[in-house]
Protein backbone atom coordinates (compact mmCIF):
# COMPACT_ATOMS: atom_id res chain seq x y z
CA UNK A 1 0.00 0.00 0.00
CA UNK A 2 1.37 3.62 -0.69
CA UNK A 3 0.84 6.89 0.70
CA UNK A 4 -2.21 7.79 -0.92
CA UNK A 5 -5.51 6.66 -1.65
CA UNK A 6 -7.04 8.89 -3.58
CA UNK A 7 -11.17 9.13 -3.53
CA UNK A 8 -13.04 11.45 -5.91
CA UNK A 9 -15.99 12.72 -4.23
CA UNK A 10 -18.72 14.93 -5.58
CA UNK A 11 -15.77 16.36 -7.90
CA UNK A 12 -14.21 17.31 -5.37
CA UNK A 13 -10.83 15.38 -5.55
CA UNK A 14 -10.25 14.24 -1.83
CA UNK A 15 -7.30 12.92 -0.88
CA UNK A 16 -6.67 10.08 2.53
CA UNK A 17 -3.16 9.56 3.18
CA UNK A 18 -1.97 6.53 4.12
CA UNK A 19 0.48 7.01 6.99
CA UNK A 20 0.93 10.68 8.99
CA UNK A 21 1.94 11.46 12.39
CA UNK A 22 -1.06 10.04 13.65
CA UNK A 23 -1.64 7.32 11.53
CA UNK A 24 -5.28 8.17 11.35
CA UNK A 25 -5.77 7.08 7.80
CA UNK A 26 -5.62 3.69 6.02
CA UNK A 27 -8.59 2.53 6.89
CA UNK A 28 -10.82 5.64 5.04
CA UNK A 29 -10.63 3.60 1.79
CA UNK A 30 -13.74 1.45 3.71
CA UNK A 31 -15.70 4.08 4.27
CA UNK A 32 -17.05 5.60 1.28
CA UNK A 33 -18.90 8.60 1.44
CA UNK A 34 -20.65 9.50 4.33
CA UNK A 35 -24.75 9.06 3.88
CA UNK A 36 -25.83 11.65 6.94
CA UNK A 37 -26.42 15.32 6.45
CA UNK A 38 -24.04 17.90 7.62
CA UNK A 39 -24.81 18.99 11.19
CA UNK A 40 -23.76 22.73 11.67
CA UNK A 41 -23.63 22.55 15.19
CA UNK A 42 -20.30 23.17 16.92
CA UNK A 43 -18.69 21.06 19.22
CA UNK A 44 -17.91 22.49 22.99
CA UNK A 45 -15.45 25.21 22.31
CA UNK A 46 -12.96 23.40 25.27
CA UNK A 47 -12.28 20.97 22.69
CA UNK A 48 -14.35 18.08 24.63
CA UNK A 49 -16.04 15.33 21.65
CA UNK A 50 -19.78 16.14 20.80
CA UNK A 51 -22.07 13.77 19.06
CA UNK A 52 -25.21 14.01 16.88
CA UNK A 53 -27.59 11.43 17.37
CA UNK A 54 -26.91 9.39 14.09
CA UNK A 55 -23.02 8.91 15.91
CA UNK A 56 -21.61 11.56 13.72
CA UNK A 57 -18.52 13.46 15.82
CA UNK A 58 -19.74 17.02 15.73
CA UNK A 59 -17.21 20.07 13.70
CA UNK A 60 -14.43 20.55 16.36
CA UNK A 61 -14.43 24.56 16.19
CA UNK A 62 -11.86 26.86 17.18
CA UNK A 63 -9.05 23.22 16.47
CA UNK A 64 -6.35 26.12 15.06
CA UNK A 65 -6.59 27.27 18.72
CA UNK A 66 -5.34 24.00 20.13
CA UNK A 67 -1.81 23.26 21.15
CA UNK A 68 0.22 22.39 18.29
CA UNK A 69 2.22 18.52 18.50
CA UNK A 70 3.95 18.03 14.87
CA UNK A 71 3.94 18.30 11.37
CA UNK A 72 5.11 15.74 9.02
CA UNK A 73 5.09 15.59 4.96
CA UNK A 74 4.32 12.39 2.69
CA UNK A 75 4.97 10.16 5.83
CA UNK A 76 4.55 6.79 5.21
CA UNK A 77 5.37 3.22 6.80
CA UNK A 78 5.12 1.21 3.31
CA UNK A 79 8.69 1.84 1.84
CA UNK A 80 6.99 1.56 -1.69
CA UNK A 81 6.94 5.19 -3.53
CA UNK A 82 3.44 5.39 -5.27
CA UNK A 83 2.99 9.33 -4.86
CA UNK A 84 0.43 11.45 -6.45
CA UNK A 85 2.09 12.58 -9.67
CA UNK A 86 4.76 14.36 -7.12
CA UNK A 87 2.09 16.34 -5.17
CA UNK A 88 3.28 16.64 -1.38
CA UNK A 89 0.99 16.54 1.82
CA UNK A 90 1.66 18.34 5.20
CA UNK A 91 0.04 17.01 8.19
CA UNK A 92 -0.72 19.33 10.91
CA UNK A 93 -1.42 17.35 14.43
CA UNK A 94 -3.63 19.61 17.49
CA UNK A 95 -4.65 18.24 20.48
CA UNK A 96 -7.56 19.93 22.57
CA UNK A 97 -5.42 22.28 25.41
CA UNK A 98 -6.71 19.85 28.89
CA UNK A 99 -5.44 16.50 27.09
CA UNK A 100 -2.15 18.31 26.59
CA UNK A 101 -1.81 19.30 29.97
CA UNK A 102 -2.99 16.24 31.36
CA UNK A 103 0.01 14.50 29.05
CA UNK A 104 2.67 17.08 30.55
CA UNK A 105 1.66 16.27 34.46
CA UNK A 106 1.33 12.09 33.52
CA UNK A 107 2.73 10.95 30.05
CA UNK A 108 -0.44 9.78 29.14
CA UNK A 109 -3.94 10.92 27.70
CA UNK A 110 -6.90 11.56 29.79
CA UNK A 111 -10.45 10.79 29.05
CA UNK A 112 -11.66 13.35 26.26
CA UNK A 113 -8.64 13.60 24.56
CA UNK A 114 -9.54 14.77 20.98
CA UNK A 115 -6.45 14.78 18.72
CA UNK A 116 -6.69 16.54 15.12
CA UNK A 117 -4.71 15.67 11.87
CA UNK A 118 -4.93 18.61 9.64
CA UNK A 119 -4.08 17.71 5.63
CA UNK A 120 -2.42 20.65 3.30
CA UNK A 121 -1.04 20.39 0.03
CA UNK A 122 2.58 20.83 0.50
CA UNK A 123 3.38 23.92 -2.80
CA UNK A 124 6.80 24.82 -3.32
CA UNK A 125 7.11 28.26 -6.12
CA UNK A 126 4.79 31.21 -4.75
CA UNK A 127 5.59 34.59 -3.90
CA UNK A 128 8.80 34.61 -3.48
CA UNK A 129 9.36 30.78 -2.43
CA UNK A 130 11.41 28.91 -5.03
CA UNK A 131 12.64 25.98 -3.55
CA UNK A 132 10.94 23.98 -0.45
CA UNK A 133 7.53 23.76 0.43
CA UNK A 134 4.97 25.47 2.29
CA UNK A 135 1.48 24.91 3.18
CA UNK A 136 -2.03 25.87 1.16
CA UNK A 137 -4.48 27.76 2.07
CA UNK A 138 -6.93 25.30 1.66
CA UNK A 139 -7.68 22.16 3.92
CA UNK A 140 -7.68 19.30 2.18
CA UNK A 141 -8.33 16.50 5.02
CA UNK A 142 -9.24 16.25 8.59
CA UNK A 143 -8.98 13.53 10.96
CA UNK A 144 -9.67 12.88 14.31
CA UNK A 145 -8.25 10.21 17.16
CA UNK A 146 -10.79 10.64 20.05
CA UNK A 147 -10.69 8.78 23.61
CA UNK A 148 -14.28 8.77 25.16
CA UNK A 149 -13.85 5.36 26.83
CA UNK A 150 -17.71 4.91 27.74
CA UNK A 151 -18.49 5.32 24.18
CA UNK A 152 -16.06 3.26 22.32
CA UNK A 153 -15.79 -0.81 23.25
CA UNK A 154 -11.56 0.36 22.27
CA UNK A 155 -11.60 3.64 24.19
CA UNK A 156 -10.55 5.66 21.10
CA UNK A 157 -11.91 5.99 18.09
CA UNK A 158 -11.33 7.25 14.69
CA UNK A 159 -13.64 9.84 12.71
CA UNK A 160 -12.97 11.02 9.11
CA UNK A 161 -14.45 14.69 8.23
CA UNK A 162 -14.81 16.09 4.46
CA UNK A 163 -14.32 19.61 5.93
CA UNK A 164 -13.71 21.97 8.91
CA UNK A 165 -17.37 22.50 9.26
CA UNK A 166 -18.96 19.09 8.55
CA UNK A 167 -19.67 16.72 10.98
CA UNK A 168 -17.33 13.30 11.51
CA UNK A 169 -18.12 10.15 10.13
CA UNK A 170 -17.20 7.22 12.52
CA UNK A 171 -14.28 4.97 11.38
CA UNK A 172 -15.38 1.22 11.86
CA UNK A 173 -13.63 -0.59 14.27
CA UNK A 174 -11.83 -3.17 12.43
CA UNK A 175 -9.99 -0.90 9.92
CA UNK A 176 -6.42 -1.05 9.70
CA UNK A 177 -5.86 2.01 11.08
CA UNK A 178 -7.27 0.77 14.73
CA UNK A 179 -4.69 -2.71 14.40
CA UNK A 180 -1.91 -0.04 13.70
CA UNK A 181 -2.39 2.05 16.49
CA UNK A 182 -2.63 -0.44 18.91
CA UNK A 183 0.61 -2.07 17.34
CA UNK A 184 2.99 0.44 17.36
CA UNK A 185 1.62 3.61 18.93
CA UNK A 186 4.42 4.94 22.03
CA UNK A 187 1.62 5.75 24.19
CA UNK A 188 -2.13 4.66 24.73
CA UNK A 189 -2.59 4.00 20.60
CA UNK A 190 -0.93 7.10 19.83
CA UNK A 191 1.93 7.64 17.65
CA UNK A 192 3.98 10.28 20.46
CA UNK A 193 7.16 8.83 19.10
CA UNK A 194 6.75 11.49 16.60
CA UNK A 195 5.39 14.29 18.77
CA UNK A 196 8.65 16.11 19.52
CA UNK A 197 7.87 17.82 22.56
CA UNK A 198 6.14 14.92 24.59
CA UNK A 199 8.40 12.07 23.22
CA UNK A 200 10.90 12.97 26.42
CA UNK A 201 7.80 13.51 28.70
CA UNK A 202 6.65 9.54 27.98
CA UNK A 203 10.18 8.69 28.42
CA UNK A 204 10.50 10.39 31.57
CA UNK A 205 6.98 9.31 33.33
CA UNK A 206 7.47 5.52 32.19
CA UNK A 207 4.65 5.70 29.61
CA UNK A 208 6.10 3.78 26.82
CA UNK A 209 4.31 1.03 25.95
CA UNK A 210 5.96 -2.26 26.08
CA UNK A 211 5.69 -2.69 22.23
CA UNK A 212 7.42 0.54 20.99
CA UNK A 213 10.21 -0.07 24.37
CA UNK A 214 10.85 -3.41 22.25
CA UNK A 215 10.97 -1.48 19.42
CA UNK A 216 13.85 0.77 20.44
CA UNK A 217 16.10 -1.83 22.14
CA UNK A 218 15.48 -3.93 18.57
CA UNK A 219 17.42 -0.57 16.90
CA UNK A 220 19.82 -0.17 19.30
CA UNK A 221 20.76 -4.19 18.82
CA UNK A 222 20.43 -3.64 15.02
CA UNK A 223 17.61 -5.53 13.73
CA UNK B 1 23.23 32.69 -1.34
CA UNK B 2 21.46 29.13 -0.56
CA UNK B 3 19.38 28.04 1.98
CA UNK B 4 21.87 26.92 4.75
CA UNK B 5 24.28 28.67 6.37
CA UNK B 6 26.21 26.53 8.43
CA UNK B 7 27.34 27.97 11.74
CA UNK B 8 29.75 26.21 13.98
CA UNK B 9 29.69 27.04 17.51
CA UNK B 10 31.67 25.77 20.02
CA UNK B 11 31.68 22.08 18.68
CA UNK B 12 27.78 22.63 18.03
CA UNK B 13 26.54 22.47 14.42
CA UNK B 14 23.83 25.59 14.18
CA UNK B 15 21.78 25.73 11.08
CA UNK B 16 20.58 29.07 10.17
CA UNK B 17 18.07 28.82 7.08
CA UNK B 18 18.38 31.43 4.52
CA UNK B 19 14.72 31.47 3.73
CA UNK B 20 11.71 30.08 5.89
CA UNK B 21 8.80 31.01 6.94
CA UNK B 22 8.77 33.83 8.85
CA UNK B 23 12.11 34.55 6.67
CA UNK B 24 13.68 35.50 9.83
CA UNK B 25 16.99 34.43 8.93
CA UNK B 26 19.93 35.34 6.65
CA UNK B 27 21.16 38.03 8.42
CA UNK B 28 22.17 35.60 10.89
CA UNK B 29 25.44 34.93 9.54
CA UNK B 30 26.86 38.09 10.21
CA UNK B 31 26.12 38.29 14.13
CA UNK B 32 28.69 35.92 15.62
CA UNK B 33 28.67 34.53 18.92
CA UNK B 34 26.75 36.10 21.48
CA UNK B 35 29.07 37.72 23.75
CA UNK B 36 26.53 37.97 26.53
CA UNK B 37 25.88 35.89 29.39
CA UNK B 38 22.46 33.93 28.99
CA UNK B 39 19.81 35.00 31.69
CA UNK B 40 17.42 32.16 32.89
CA UNK B 41 14.99 34.59 34.17
CA UNK B 42 11.11 34.12 31.91
CA UNK B 43 9.73 36.13 29.78
CA UNK B 44 6.12 37.13 30.57
CA UNK B 45 3.53 34.00 30.51
CA UNK B 46 1.44 35.78 27.78
CA UNK B 47 3.91 36.14 25.74
CA UNK B 48 4.60 39.82 25.60
CA UNK B 49 8.65 40.55 25.00
CA UNK B 50 10.78 41.23 28.08
CA UNK B 51 14.23 42.43 27.46
CA UNK B 52 17.51 41.87 29.48
CA UNK B 53 19.19 45.19 30.29
CA UNK B 54 22.14 44.64 27.72
CA UNK B 55 19.34 44.51 25.09
CA UNK B 56 19.17 41.06 24.75
CA UNK B 57 15.22 39.35 24.50
CA UNK B 58 14.75 37.07 27.25
CA UNK B 59 13.48 33.50 26.89
CA UNK B 60 9.81 32.86 25.32
CA UNK B 61 8.77 30.69 28.15
CA UNK B 62 5.92 28.25 26.72
CA UNK B 63 5.74 29.52 23.14
CA UNK B 64 4.98 25.84 21.97
CA UNK B 65 1.52 26.84 23.65
CA UNK B 66 0.86 29.59 21.59
CA UNK B 67 -1.22 29.69 18.40
CA UNK B 68 0.55 27.85 15.48
CA UNK B 69 0.58 29.74 12.38
CA UNK B 70 2.65 27.43 9.87
CA UNK B 71 5.29 24.79 9.17
CA UNK B 72 7.24 24.48 6.38
CA UNK B 73 10.49 22.62 5.11
CA UNK B 74 13.32 23.65 3.16
CA UNK B 75 11.93 26.78 2.01
CA UNK B 76 14.44 28.95 0.09
CA UNK B 77 14.08 32.21 -1.88
CA UNK B 78 16.90 31.26 -4.19
CA UNK B 79 16.05 29.18 -7.00
CA UNK B 80 19.92 27.39 -6.33
CA UNK B 81 20.05 24.29 -4.43
CA UNK B 82 23.23 24.11 -1.96
CA UNK B 83 21.32 21.94 1.15
CA UNK B 84 23.82 20.26 3.34
CA UNK B 85 24.02 16.79 2.55
CA UNK B 86 20.93 15.91 2.20
CA UNK B 87 19.97 17.00 5.62
CA UNK B 88 16.12 18.50 5.55
CA UNK B 89 14.53 21.71 8.03
CA UNK B 90 10.94 21.55 8.98
CA UNK B 91 10.12 25.40 10.60
CA UNK B 92 7.41 25.94 12.60
CA UNK B 93 5.70 29.70 13.27
CA UNK B 94 3.90 30.60 16.62
CA UNK B 95 2.59 33.66 17.53
CA UNK B 96 1.60 35.25 21.21
CA UNK B 97 -2.06 34.46 21.29
CA UNK B 98 -3.57 38.13 21.92
CA UNK B 99 -1.61 39.26 18.42
CA UNK B 100 -3.39 36.14 17.11
CA UNK B 101 -6.77 37.36 18.07
CA UNK B 102 -5.72 40.98 17.11
CA UNK B 103 -5.30 39.64 13.45
CA UNK B 104 -8.48 38.16 13.39
CA UNK B 105 -10.33 40.99 14.39
CA UNK B 106 -8.08 43.52 12.45
CA UNK B 107 -6.04 41.77 9.87
CA UNK B 108 -3.04 43.04 10.90
CA UNK B 109 -0.58 43.29 14.02
CA UNK B 110 -0.58 44.96 16.93
CA UNK B 111 2.01 46.29 19.16
CA UNK B 112 4.01 43.57 21.14
CA UNK B 113 3.29 41.14 18.58
CA UNK B 114 6.45 38.12 19.04
CA UNK B 115 6.32 35.31 16.18
CA UNK B 116 8.61 32.30 17.05
CA UNK B 117 10.41 30.17 14.16
CA UNK B 118 11.34 26.91 15.33
CA UNK B 119 13.75 24.72 12.98
CA UNK B 120 14.03 20.94 13.64
CA UNK B 121 15.86 18.25 11.69
CA UNK B 122 13.68 16.18 9.45
CA UNK B 123 13.98 12.72 9.71
CA UNK B 124 12.87 9.94 7.18
CA UNK B 125 13.51 6.68 8.76
CA UNK B 126 12.39 6.07 12.61
CA UNK B 127 9.87 4.68 14.46
CA UNK B 128 7.85 2.76 11.32
CA UNK B 129 8.40 5.70 9.50
CA UNK B 130 9.77 4.73 5.60
CA UNK B 131 9.01 7.60 3.73
CA UNK B 132 8.63 11.25 4.03
CA UNK B 133 9.52 13.54 6.73
CA UNK B 134 8.28 13.66 10.17
CA UNK B 135 10.53 16.10 13.00
CA UNK B 136 13.56 15.66 15.12
CA UNK B 137 12.82 15.90 19.38
CA UNK B 138 16.03 18.11 18.89
CA UNK B 139 15.25 22.19 18.44
CA UNK B 140 18.13 22.87 16.08
CA UNK B 141 17.45 26.77 15.97
CA UNK B 142 14.82 29.55 17.36
CA UNK B 143 14.40 33.09 15.83
CA UNK B 144 11.99 35.46 16.76
CA UNK B 145 10.86 38.77 14.88
CA UNK B 146 9.23 40.91 18.07
CA UNK B 147 7.13 44.26 16.91
CA UNK B 148 8.14 46.64 20.08
CA UNK B 149 7.15 50.02 18.36
CA UNK B 150 8.73 52.41 21.32
CA UNK B 151 11.81 50.33 21.63
CA UNK B 152 12.74 49.75 17.33
CA UNK B 153 13.66 52.81 14.97
CA UNK B 154 11.48 50.02 12.36
CA UNK B 155 9.01 49.41 14.81
CA UNK B 156 9.94 45.52 14.52
CA UNK B 157 13.25 43.66 15.30
CA UNK B 158 14.66 39.91 15.21
CA UNK B 159 16.38 37.73 18.15
CA UNK B 160 18.52 34.82 17.28
CA UNK B 161 18.21 32.51 20.11
CA UNK B 162 20.52 29.62 20.85
CA UNK B 163 18.23 27.47 22.82
CA UNK B 164 14.71 28.03 23.95
CA UNK B 165 16.37 29.01 27.54
CA UNK B 166 18.47 31.27 26.50
CA UNK B 167 18.53 34.88 25.79
CA UNK B 168 17.81 36.23 22.33
CA UNK B 169 20.68 38.19 20.43
CA UNK B 170 19.32 41.35 18.08
CA UNK B 171 20.11 41.15 14.92
CA UNK B 172 21.37 44.17 13.70
CA UNK B 173 18.89 46.85 11.55
CA UNK B 174 21.53 46.79 8.45
CA UNK B 175 20.95 42.88 8.19
CA UNK B 176 19.24 41.34 4.98
CA UNK B 177 16.18 40.10 7.19
CA UNK B 178 14.76 43.33 7.39
CA UNK B 179 15.43 44.36 3.67
CA UNK B 180 13.60 41.47 2.71
CA UNK B 181 10.69 41.64 4.89
CA UNK B 182 10.25 44.99 4.26
CA UNK B 183 10.11 44.63 0.50
CA UNK B 184 8.25 41.16 0.23
CA UNK B 185 6.17 41.13 3.43
CA UNK B 186 2.47 40.29 2.86
CA UNK B 187 1.07 42.53 5.93
CA UNK B 188 3.10 44.57 7.54
CA UNK B 189 6.55 43.22 7.23
CA UNK B 190 5.77 39.39 7.77
CA UNK B 191 5.09 36.73 5.53
CA UNK B 192 1.22 36.30 5.85
CA UNK B 193 1.26 35.15 2.63
CA UNK B 194 2.70 31.77 3.67
CA UNK B 195 0.36 31.51 6.91
CA UNK B 196 -2.06 29.91 5.56
CA UNK B 197 -5.32 30.70 8.46
CA UNK B 198 -4.17 34.25 7.79
CA UNK B 199 -4.00 34.98 4.26
CA UNK B 200 -7.44 34.75 4.04
CA UNK B 201 -8.33 37.15 6.87
CA UNK B 202 -6.05 39.63 5.54
CA UNK B 203 -7.32 39.54 2.21
CA UNK B 204 -11.10 40.17 4.07
CA UNK B 205 -9.40 42.99 6.12
CA UNK B 206 -7.64 44.70 3.15
CA UNK B 207 -4.47 44.88 4.76
CA UNK B 208 -2.31 43.28 2.02
CA UNK B 209 0.49 45.63 1.93
CA UNK B 210 0.76 47.11 -1.82
CA UNK B 211 3.76 45.41 -3.15
CA UNK B 212 2.57 42.30 -2.24
CA UNK B 213 -1.07 43.37 -4.11
CA UNK B 214 1.23 44.05 -7.30
CA UNK B 215 3.31 40.61 -7.08
CA UNK B 216 -0.05 39.21 -7.06
CA UNK B 217 -0.90 41.15 -10.28
CA UNK B 218 2.10 40.03 -11.93
CA UNK B 219 1.86 36.62 -11.29
CA UNK B 220 -1.95 36.30 -12.55
CA UNK B 221 -0.59 38.56 -15.85
CA UNK B 222 1.86 36.19 -16.27
CA UNK B 223 4.96 38.00 -15.49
Amino acid sequence: MGPFIVRDIGGLMRIARLAAPVCLVGCLAVIGVALFPAHRVKASPDGRPAYAKNGDMLPLGNYREWIYLTSGMDMSYSPKATGMGGMSMFDNVFVNPEAYQRFLATGTWPDKTVMVLEGREARSKGSINQRGHFQAVEVMDIEVHVKDEARFPGKWAFFSFDGPDKNGTLVPEGAPCYKCHAEHGAVDTTFVQFYPTLLPVAEKKGTLSSEFQKELQDQKAGK
